[in-house]
C-alpha cells in the first residue's frame, strides 16, 4: 500500500481488517519493520484517540514518531495555488509536505472541513496537496470527507463482536447543537458498502449525505423503523451535506435511549468518540449495551495494520 | 505498587526514598522493565519540571512515552456524571480515561485544584475518574490536593542532605499575589507527617491547611519563632483553605531573606519551583543558601522510582 | 565542541560541512553515541523545520527527545537578573536553565528578536542564560542574531550545488509587510564570510546589518547589478537594524521573479522558508530555479553534524 487517504488506496479491505486482528494479537512481532522510519504526525486539528492510537500503532512497528500541532508548534499553512501570501499563512503547503517529506518516511494529517465551501472540502485540498507534494506516503488522520483509520477500527469491531455472518448495521444521525463535518458518516458508509452486511442511514429530511459515499444503501426517515432488528447501531451527528455546513434540526428525539436500543435485535451501539452524553445518546446506553471503548480501542490496531502495509512497501 | 495518587498508596515510604537513591545511582539499570511499556502523560494545567523529569526517568527505565495536553492537543473533559453534555466539553472522562488507558499501561496525570469549590477540589475528582475508568495504574503529578512526586523528590533532598539524624523542617507560607493551590503544602505535610523529622508550620492566621493534611504538627504564627533552629526552610505559597481559595494578605514580611535565614541552624531554602524572585525569596537566599536544583534535579529519581514500583507490579 | 550558539563556537567550518555531507551518506551509522543521552528542544517561538530536523537528527544518532514550548506547555520565563518578579513570568531562567539541564545532557534553544531593543537583543540575553545556568551544552535553534543550524545547512547545499570553485553569493533583501528579525541574514554573512566564495550584499538604503556580521562583504545598493553573474540567490527579509525593528519600505520590485534570475549565471534561488510566495519571490522561481526544499532537508544533516560533534565531547 503507497498510501491510505481513502478506501481506494486499500487493495483487499478483508486482508486489512485480517492484518488488525493479528497485530492485536502479537503487536510486538514486527519491530524491525519500523526501525529507523520515522512517521511525522501533522495536525491541523484537535485529537485524542487519533494522535495517541498512532503514535502506539507506530512505536509498536519500532518507528519514530515527530508529532507538529500547525498553527500552534508551527505557523499556518496556505494551500491555494498561485495566491500572494501577504495575510496570515507563512509558508505554503508546496514547500511544508516537501520538508516534512524530507524527514519523515510517512507523514499522517488531520484536516477538518471547514464547513463552508463544499467544493473546496469535497476536493480534500490538504490530502492531496500532502499527496503530491511529500513524496512519501501519506496517512489521512481525518480529512474533510472521510475518516478511513476510524472506519478501519469500526469494520474490526464489528467482525469481533457479529454474532450472525451477515448483521444489520444501522447508521443513526444524533442530534446536536453545532455543525460537524460528514468524515466519520461517509467514510463509514464507503467502507461498509463494500462489506455484505444488512446496511441502512436513517437521518431526518436534509441530511442526506453525499451520493457517492451513501452510495446504493437505503435510507429510512423514521429512525424507529430503521433501528428495528438492528444488530449494530452506529450514531453519528453531521451537518448538512445540501444546505451545506448547516443544523437543519437539533430534534431531540434522536438521541438514542434505552427504549431505542429495544427496539433493536440486542443491538450494540457504536460511536467513534468523543460522544456528547445524554445530548446524543443517554449515559444507559453507554454505560450497558455499547462497545464504543473496544472500537476507540482498536484505532490501535487499525493504524498498526495501515502503517504495517505500508512499511512494507516502502 | 498500584497508584501513586497519594502517600496512602505507598506501602514503605523509606524503602522508596531508598529507591530514588538508587536509582539515581544507576538510572539505565533496569530498561528491561519499561520495554514495550507506555505511559501517557496528560495535562491539565502547563508545567515544566514535572513533564520534562516523569518523562525522562519513563525513558530511563526503557518506557516510550505518550504527552498530551487536555484541551490543546484535544478537547476538554466534562468530569461530572449525568449531565447532559451540551457546554464546551465534548467528552466524558469516563470514555476518555478509558481510552487512553487502552493505548497505555501507565497514565500519569495532572490536574490543579479550581479553587472555587472546596468540596470538589477535596474530593479529587479527576484522579479519582481516571483511576475508576481507566483500567491501569495512575500517577498524581500535581492534583487539587496533592503532589506526591513532589514530596517524594522532598525527602530524598532531605536525606541527602541532612546533617543531623533528626532535622527541623520548617514548612513556611510565602507572599504572593495570586491565589495558589494548597496542594504542595498539603502533600509535605502528609508526607513529613509520616518521618521522625521535628515539624514545624509557620503560616499567617486564616492559612491554616487542611486538618487531615496538617495533622499534629505545631503551627506557629510568628513566622521568626518558627525559623529559630530550622536545618530546612520549605517555603511555599498557597491560598487560604478557610476563605477557600482566597488571598488574605500578601505581607512583604513573610517573604524569605538572608536575615531569616540568619535565625536557622544553617538552614537550607527548599522551594518546589517555580518561584518567584525577590516576592516570595530574595536572590541572596536562592544563589547562596538553597537546593532548589538538587530538589527539582530529583525529581527525574523520585519519578524513576514510582514508575519502577509501578512497572514490577504490571 | 561545547555549545553551538555561534560561529564562534566552530573550530574548522570546513570540517563540520563535510561532517553534515557524512551524515546524510550514513545517517544511522552513530547511534550508539546518544545511547542514553537526552536532548531537550525548548522553544519560545514556532518552528516547523527546526523542530522536526533536530529533533530527527537527535533520534538518529540514538538519543531521546524532549520537547517544550515555553509559556504555552510550561510557563514564561524571566529574564532579567535582580528584578521583583510581580508580573507574568512565573520563573526565572537560572532555576528554569539548571533544572532543564539536570534532566538533559544537551538543550537546544529558540528564541527570536523581540525587535523592540536593539541592544537586549544583540546581547543574546536567553542564549547567554541558558549557556551561564544549564550547565550542559547549548544549541542555537535560532537566537535574537544568529540562526547557525540554517548557516550550516546553507553552505552544505552551497558545497553540494556549487559548479565553480569559487562561486558568487548575493544575498538580498525581501519586500515583506511585517518586521523579522535580522537573524538569518546575520548568520549567513558571518558563515559567508570565513569562506572564500565571492559575497555581495544588496538592500535597500537603511537596512544595512550590524557591521560585526556584514564585514567587508560590498554592499550594492542596486539589485540588479548585484544579482549580475550570481550563482547563488540567497533571499531574505529583515527589518532595520539601524532604524531598529522598522519596515522602511516594502517596495515590490525588490521580489525575486524570473526576470531577476535571468540576470544571474543561472543562478540557483535559497531561502531559509517560510517564504512568502509571490510577495517575497514568485511561483516560477521557487517552482523551477531554487534549491529551498534541499536546502531544508539538509537541516537535518547539519543538525546531526552538530549534534554528533557535541556528543563527542560529551
Amino acid at each position: 500500500m503507497r498510501n491510505f487517504i481513502s478506501l481506494k488506496d486499500v487493495e483487499n479491505v478483508q486482508e486489512l481488517v485480517n492484518e488488525g486482528i493479528r497485530q492485536k494479537k502479537a503487536p510486538f512481532a514486527e519491530q524491525a519493520l519500523g526501525k529507523n522510519k520515522t512517521i511525522g504526525l501533522i495536525f491541523f486539528n484537535q485529537s485524542l484517540r487519533t494522535r495517541l492510537s498512532t503514535q502506539k500503532a507506530a512505536e509498536n512497528l519500532g518507528m519514530n514518531v515527530m508529532i507538529m500541532n500547525v498553527g500552534q508548534d508551527s505557523w499556518q499553512l496556505e494551500m491555494e495555488d498561485g495566491v500572494i501570501m501577504n495575510g496570515d499563512k507563512a509558508e505554503h503547503v508546496k514547500e511544508a509536505a516537501a520538508v516534512i517529506g524530507s524527514y519523515c518516511n510517512i507523514i499522517a494529517v488531520r484536516a477538518f472541513a471547514g464547513l463552508q465551501d463544499r467544493a473546496a472540502d469535497y476536493r480534500e485540498i490538504v490530502m492531496e496537496k500532502f499527496r503530491q507534494y511529500a513524496g512519501v506516503p501519506i496517512v489521512n488522520l481525518e480529512s474533510a470527507t472521510r475518516h478511513p483509520c476510524q472506519s478501519l477500527a469500526d469494520l474490526i469491531t464489528i467482525e469481533e463482536c457479529k454474532k450472525v455472518e451477515r448483521p444489520k448495521v444501522v447508521l443513526t444521525w444524533l442530534p446536536h447543537f453545532k455543525p460537524l463535518p460528514q468524515a466519520v458518516a461517509n467514510s463509514f458508509c464507503e467502507w461498509v458498502n463494500q462489506t455484505d452486511y444488512e446496511f441502512v442511514i436513517t437521518h431526518p429530511q436534509g441530511y442526506e449525505l453525499a451520493p457517492e459515499f451513501a452510495g446504493n444503501a437505503p435510507i429510512i426517515y423514521d429512525q424507529n423503523e430503521a433501528l428495528k432488528g438492528a444488530d449494530f447501531v452506529y450514531g453519528k451527528n453531521w451537518s448538512s451535506y445540501t444546505s451545506y455546513g448547516q443544523v437543519l434540526t437539533q430534534d431531540p428525539s434522536w438521541m438514542i435511549t434505552q427504549e431505542k436500543m429495544a427496539l433493536t435485535n440486542n443491538g450494540l451501539f457504536m460511536h467513534c468518540l468523543p460522544v456528547r452524553r445524554n445530548l446524543k445518546v443517554t449515559d444507559w446506553v453507554l454505560d450497558n449495551q455499547s462497545v464504543v471503548i473496544q472500537q476507540a480501542a482498536n484505532r490501535q490496531w487499525s493504524a498498526q495494520a495501515v502503517l504495517k502495509h505500508i512499511l512494507k512497501e516502502l
